[in-house]
């Protein structure tokens, strides 16, 4: 895709490039998006279906209709054309109506101050464009009002560490080729009054591209709905609202080549991103989930370093393990009592060697310590220092707005409620032009399709939201069970499987039937989260709607929380029944538990679970990744272009590419969805390396290779497959911020459990220190396991081939700390079960707390703001300060010698420490 | 106190209310705050030393010296008094170079156009005054520096619950007569260029006194130190800085009259505190201390209504009780073994009854519920809640400035450093009136003595602060072991003490034994932690000297730490040794710890520690309330007020009283010492209502009397006692939110752990569902006991007296879970202990959880800024934008029909839903 990008943009950039040094600028409508008297960029551009391509209609359209302030002569035309309308197709009334509506929307921008100019039918058949262009006097008053921050004529130096920056210059992504890298002009919120601050030589270029598209975008917004008690709110027509203007001008040509060359590609994996670029070309919002992911990615480093030097240790120390050179010692005779009832018989627990031996590479002592790092980690570095020290750094260098708040919308549908009853009107939000965002649009009209019988209300009380709030609770309840259920069908599904193969298969086929059901279930089990995902999202969203949320934000919030709670507990059921149910509610030989009439409920193999635990997690998060990366990611979108393209006659196109402009090819790119899902894929992700790192300690490497992956898979679909996003101006990642601090607080408690209750670490330590006679683990094995006196099997439940092992068994044994047949308490749980769980929560209560107090402490060290960042806020302070004081005396100056001409404070570069 | 203000104040009343509705302003000098000129208000006073008022200097001191942008015209005064001054008095050369800075320091305020009116030693001998005026243009240009938020035209009303505010009106303080109180100007930034917006009518009160004064205390502030790279620092001299302009105008006399019969006043303890006022008065900083401890006085209502219930509940179920009732049973003829060794003998449990019944008031099943709520009550509504939320109230509603941020001082300190280096001039900064306010001046004066040796660095490097960090950490260490000790020897006290009284003690008296040693201990304790509570301050504060922080900010926050980490441990330790660790460590019999040769470690009464505990904490409590308010509070300052008056001769009093003017009385007053004692007292408060809440559900019940106290306490010492201080403005509470975070997150795992551990709650469930032979608590009591063979006593420790009771004793008993001696392992933790131990561990990882749980759920479900303040909020904007916009269109009108003249807009109350 790239090539395809380059070998189109390569000719234009080099004509650009002559262009930019002789400092003319091309006006060939082709290629630029002027509008078509080559004098008016165009800023906007709105799309609308024509059904009916007629003459007249095309003839009007085709003439150029720009207006300026001038709201009486626009009037003429706008009733002349409803008129000529009315004549020729009364039939046709829905497009009418449409162009009405249109046409009053215009209409409204138009008393906005924006120019337009209307273009239908030219080359794509059934397609209108609206191109829009924000003059000079609007971009102005928008910017104040924004607060925009604009750059001064002030540059400063900024203080950069050269050395770090020579160490890291080979990662740096080559952006500017002659911009001095720590020079910066100080900037300041733009005001007319103080015009006399900004560099205003250049109009044209002083508001960049994407600062322009986002203030038309917004403009119509205010116009209609901040003011309703001056009753104007009439804004409405049938414009699609895809924004089209990749590319618009000579910097974004090049920043789009420079994007391809050292963003969107993955030769480059190990740089790191051009953060300042993609802020500057897609907005604050994507800008900072790509920063976000990229310093995840980072942070993931060292995790993984960690979590592979884990794993070598217990591969290293496998040889010297007491506990496993015990259970693969043939001369601890050990007979243990069956796994099944009946047709298992005895077993020696030397064949249990190979567990014992693997379980080794994942529970030992080195992982107690991997926990507790993966936990602060996650809690300390992964949520505060990262998010607040990352954002600010981030926000501060390159995105140069750190205090401003993107506008509110708060309140803005309950309005929509109110006037729709006031007008009677519910079809009055059946398009969505007024909003700009996909996003918006898809909930409004989906929102109002739902709202209709409630329109009577003009405010939804608690008894008009109690019946969704019923549906939405009963549901989420409902949809958990039904991923508990499905869980408990995969139990069953291997407790029988397994039943099953012991009972036909030959002998030597039984040694690999554990691993063949374990493999399998855990695909299942894949498959099935998969499924689920999707099914999820959209019954999330479904259930969003009915719930008719007050807001955008809120809407998106509440969207994300439900999908998140669905989604995690369908990722996640699995995986905590391994890792906290499973071989725990067996009951005990002589007395088992049976579920679904005579099935037992399954055992652990013999060093825990903690093995099968690592094999779903590793299925799982491999399985995941790959299938939603090649498949979801990949293959869908390529999909949906080829049908996309389809819809044009093949002959045409090749035709179409050479003539259309730049707006007209980005109509057929795919539209912008929004980044919660990346985010969700993310934060699953997150999930799984921090709640059960304990138990898998290569998670945080296969989540660094995914990632490196999924960045520069991000990068080229927003680059060569999506029309450019409006750009959003976001000061943090929102609500993702609070699932991630959520999720690292349960992981650490979840971690503790793992880690007390998954795996032997607290029995071994407690048989160390309490019950071993010579101060070693040796023994271990056979102090947890219990007696059990076969003569005690229920009847019925005793093995038929007794004498498999070839002596008589008299005495089986079986994991679990029970009191022996011979003492006063058959079968009881003995002093050391108590003393081990006594153990094993009391670990828990140090684990988290330690966690909790370390993290603070760390939280204490690390400040919220780095020191160099505050320092630099710092001094610019002081030097708008300077600034200002400057031109205070500049006045005082002036009105002593009774010279009235303002003059721009141009100073140089002067260096601050 | 209040009676004398008001006899003061109602002449002047009466006639400025007369004048101000004739419009006119009174400007006799002697009452109003204006220059000898009359026509130029005094917005700050600044009193130095005057040693010997000679009469020449009194006649040129007394000649006004006003300037106005008149550098040159200053200058020859200037020099002709050094001249003067060497002439005459060249061995006082201290007094002469303090008036050379002092003249200094005066022309550079003058530069920053301040005008200034000198006088000395007028009717205080000794004592000069330089009062400072801030012209109208320097007023505006400062605000609008500061981003002060003023009211503009535009009026609107709030929507106030009426039916809430009816409930409530008699709670109301009667702050204005005829003040509409849902009426609200918009406010917005002052900007020159927006002047139009604002209502400058009377510019004399459109900033306010607290306003000006503010201004002009930061105004030479930035001058000397924001702008040192121009070379401009030099303005030092030796001014005291202590602002003195309690009252200087009719809004003020009149808010200090409300005040002091609105606020200062015991009588009117059950109404809200007039908020706005105070900030009005005092300043946003010293408002919100009034403010957070307003809420916190009215959160505590709830917690000692519930606390109460508890208690009674306890009272009401104690004839019920049925452990109790077995104590107390006669039939259950339990002997228990000896409490001390050789001089105790055996005795009954049943002398136990009394305690027992007692404990049963504290540690019932309504204690647990009891934790749970004040965990949260701790957690959630004392911190987030309370404090966001009631701050965005009150920031809101009162103080009207939600996103101003103080001016940041940080760097200032460094900056210092550097340039006292560069001028070689250690002695610089011996004054402090550069800063003007008492804290710092404080802080400065004595870093700098402190900095001396260091001085010749540029900046301070890790290697130079090593040995002050080093001492700082042994200090603390040793500090903290201090109190250790401490809390050791009154153990060894009470130990030795109970030994001895044991010895040689009547039989009728040794009943009483435990009650009176337990009782003067606890006092011992009280004593102790009074005095080291004032010591732990002082070593604390020359701790941070030594630290030389960078900035006051950090400054004023490690010493809060500092302080507040020695004197928490002070106030905690013998309470945390009561509550975990005594009756803990004293082994079993036969084989008992012993500490200092035969002292054995003190047991608890047989029910637990738990009454102990409430013991100890109802001293600490109440002992430390009422001797910090009476005496500190209220009998030091009356003692400073009499010696500082007596050194002004008895005879001038009188009639100086009669002829001074306002500022010259106020000079008697005591100074602004700042908030950080009054907020170390309700922390440590705030850490006994809720850490150990647990045993003590009383707590909250003194705490709510005592702080009903406090307020009026704090409003009266405000009103009549200290000089007024400087308006400082303050965002939030500082470093005490996170404190009390830190407080409430330990207090969940405190009383975690006080509930499982040292009350009797998880042995009773235990035992009502393990062992129980019938479900309930019958039979408890023998469980808990084990059985000693007294045979197996070590040789010397039996009791002498075996035949106490009247028969021959095999078999006794103590409170453990211990092995009977017949069993295989006699003596060692039987089964029951194990698994009680467990239920304890695992009851506080619920706790602790359930509670963290709940705590996220209720900040999840109560917003940080409360709905209808946001919808305020939001409101406002909009109403700022509809301004906005009606500008817009007026210029647009006026630039068509070419009308150039600025008219302000004026807009009548528009409702707002």
């Amino acid at each position: 895709d790239s090539i395809i990008v380059k070998s189109f943009l390569d000719p234009i950039i080099t004509s650009l490039r002559k262009a930019q040094q002789g400092n003319e600028r091309p006006k060939d409508p082709k290629l630029w998006p002027y509008f078509q008297d080559g004098l008016r960029r165009i800023d906007y551009v709105l799309t609308y279906h024509v059904q009916k391509p007629q003459s007249t209609r095309k003839l009007s359209a085709k003439s150029c209709l720009c207006f300026k302030f001038r709201r009486e002569q626009s009037s003429p035309p706008a009733h002349e054309d409803p008129e000529l309308a009315a004549q020729e197709q009364r039939l046709d009334y829905h497009e009418d109506d449409q162009r009405l509506r249109r046409e009053e929307f215009e209409e409204n921008l138009r008393e906005m101050g924006l120019e337009m100019e209307r273009e239908e039918g030219n080359k794509i058949p059934g397609v209108g464009f609206l191109k829009i262009h924000a003059p000079w006097e609007v971009l102005c008053r928008e910017a104040e009002f924004m607060k925009l921050k604009m750059p001064t004529f002030k540059v400063f130096v900024l203080k950069v560490n050269m050395f770090v920056q020579k160490v890291t210059a080979t990662l740096q992504p080559k952006v500017g080729e002659n911009r001095v890298e720590n020079e910066k002009y100080l900037s300041y919120p733009f005001s007319r009054e103080k015009q006399h601050l900004f560099d205003l030589s250049d109009r044209n270029s002083f508001f960049d591209s994407k600062t322009r598209s986002s203030i038309v975008s917004t403009n119509p917004f205010r116009k209609a709905f901040c003011l309703p008690s001056q009753g104007q709110f009439k804004t409405k027509c049938h414009l699609s609202p895809d924004l089209i203007t990749k590319g618009p001008d000579v910097v974004l040509i090049l920043s789009l080549q420079i994007l391809c060359e050292e963003w969107a590609s993955y030769s480059i994996f190990y740089k790191y991103q051009p953060i300042g670029l993609i802020r500057k070309y897609f907005g604050e919002k994507v800008g900072l989930y790509f920063a976000w992911l990229g310093v995840y990615t980072q942070m993931l480093i060292p995790a993984a370093i960690v979590g592979v030097i884990v794993f070598l240790y217990g591969c290293v120390t496998v040889e010297d393990n007491i506990p496993s050179m015990e259970v693969c010692d043939e001369r601890n005779n050990i007979t243990m009592c069956p796994i099944c009832d009946r047709v298992c018989s005895y077993w020696k627990l030397v064949t249990a060697c190979g567990t014992a031996r693997a379980s080794h590479l994942f529970d030992n002592a080195a992982t107690v310590f991997f926990a507790i790092f993966m936990a602060l980690w996650g809690q300390q570095l992964c949520s505060t220092f990262m998010f607040t020290q990352i954002c600010a750094l981030i926000l501060h260098f390159c995105f140069n707005s750190p205090h401003t708040h993107p506008r509110s919308n708060a309140g803005l549908f309950k309005k929509l409620i109110i006037l729709a009853k006031a007008l009677n009107l519910p079809f009055l939000f059946g398009s969505s032009a007024v909003t700009g965002f996909e996003m918006r649009n898809y909930t409004l009209t989906k929102l109002l399709a739902n709202l209709s019988p409630i329109l009577k209300e003009p405010k939804l009380t608690c008894r008009d939201r109690m019946p969704a709030y019923m549906t939405i609770i009963v549901m989420m309840v409902f949809l958990i069970c039904v991923t508990l259920a499905i869980v408990f069908g995969v139990v069953l599904y291997r407790v029988s499987i397994m039943t099953a193969l012991h009972m036909s298969s030959t002998p030597s086929f039984r040694t690999n039937i554990r691993a063949t059901v374990k493999t399998t279930a855990a695909i299942i089990n894949l498959i099935i989260i998969i499924i689920m995902d999707e099914v999820y999202g959209a019954i999330a969203r479904w259930l969003t709607i009915m719930e008719v949320p007050k807001t955008d934000k809120s809407f998106e919030e509440r969207l994300i929380f439900k999908t998140f709670i669905l989604k995690f507990a369908n990722a996640f059921t699995p995986i905590v029944y391994l890792a906290f149910f499973r071989g725990r509610i067996i009951g005990r030989p002589g007395k088992y538990i049976y579920v679904m009439g005579s099935y037992r409920m399954e055992e652990c193999a013999h060093a825990g679970c903690l093995m099968e635990l690592c094999i779903q997690l590793c299925i799982t998060m491999l399985g995941k990744q790959l299938i939603q990366n090649n498949l979801f990611e990949i293959g869908v979108p390529k999909l949906k272009k080829m049908l996309r393209q389809r819809k044009i006659d093949k002959k045409h196109q090749e035709e179409l590419d050479k003539t259309l402009h730049r707006h007209e090819k980005d109509h057929f790119l795919g539209p912008f969805v929004g980044l919660n899902p990346e985010y969700m894929e993310m934060i699953i992700q997150f999930g799984m390396v921090t709640l059960f790192v304990a138990s898998f300690p290569l998670a945080p490497l296969f989540a660094l290779l995914n990632n490196i992956i999924e960045i520069r898979l991000d990068a080229k679909k927003f680059v060569t497959e999506l029309r450019r996003p409006i750009a959003v101006r976001a000061k943090d990642i929102g609500i993702w911020y609070t699932l991630l601090r959520g999720l690292s607080k349960v992981a650490v408690i979840v971690n503790a459990f793992v880690i007390s209750f998954t795996s032997d670490f607290i029995p071994r330590l407690v048989y160390q220190y309490m019950y071993s006679p010579d101060g070693t683990l040796h023994g271990f094995v056979n102090h947890t396991l219990s007696y059990f006196n076969v003569s005690h099997f229920q009847p019925g439940t005793e093995p038929t081939e007794s004498m498999h092992l070839g002596y008589k068994v008299e005495v089986c044994r079986y994991k679990d700390y029970r009191d022996p047949p011979w003492s006063d308490t058959p079968y009881e749980f003995s002093r050391q079960f108590w003393a081990i769980l006594a153990a094993r929560l009391a670990f828990v209560i140090v684990f988290q707390n330690v966690v909790m107090l370390m993290s603070d402490f760390v939280d204490w060290l690390i400040p919220d703001i780095p020191k160099d960042i505050s320092i630099q806020i710092h001094n610019e302070r002081n030097l708008i300060v300077e600034l200002f004081m400057k031109q205070e005396q500049g006045k005082k100056y002036r009105n002593t010698i009774g010279d009235p001409s303002p003059q721009p404070l141009r100073s140089r570069p002067s260096s601050q420490a």
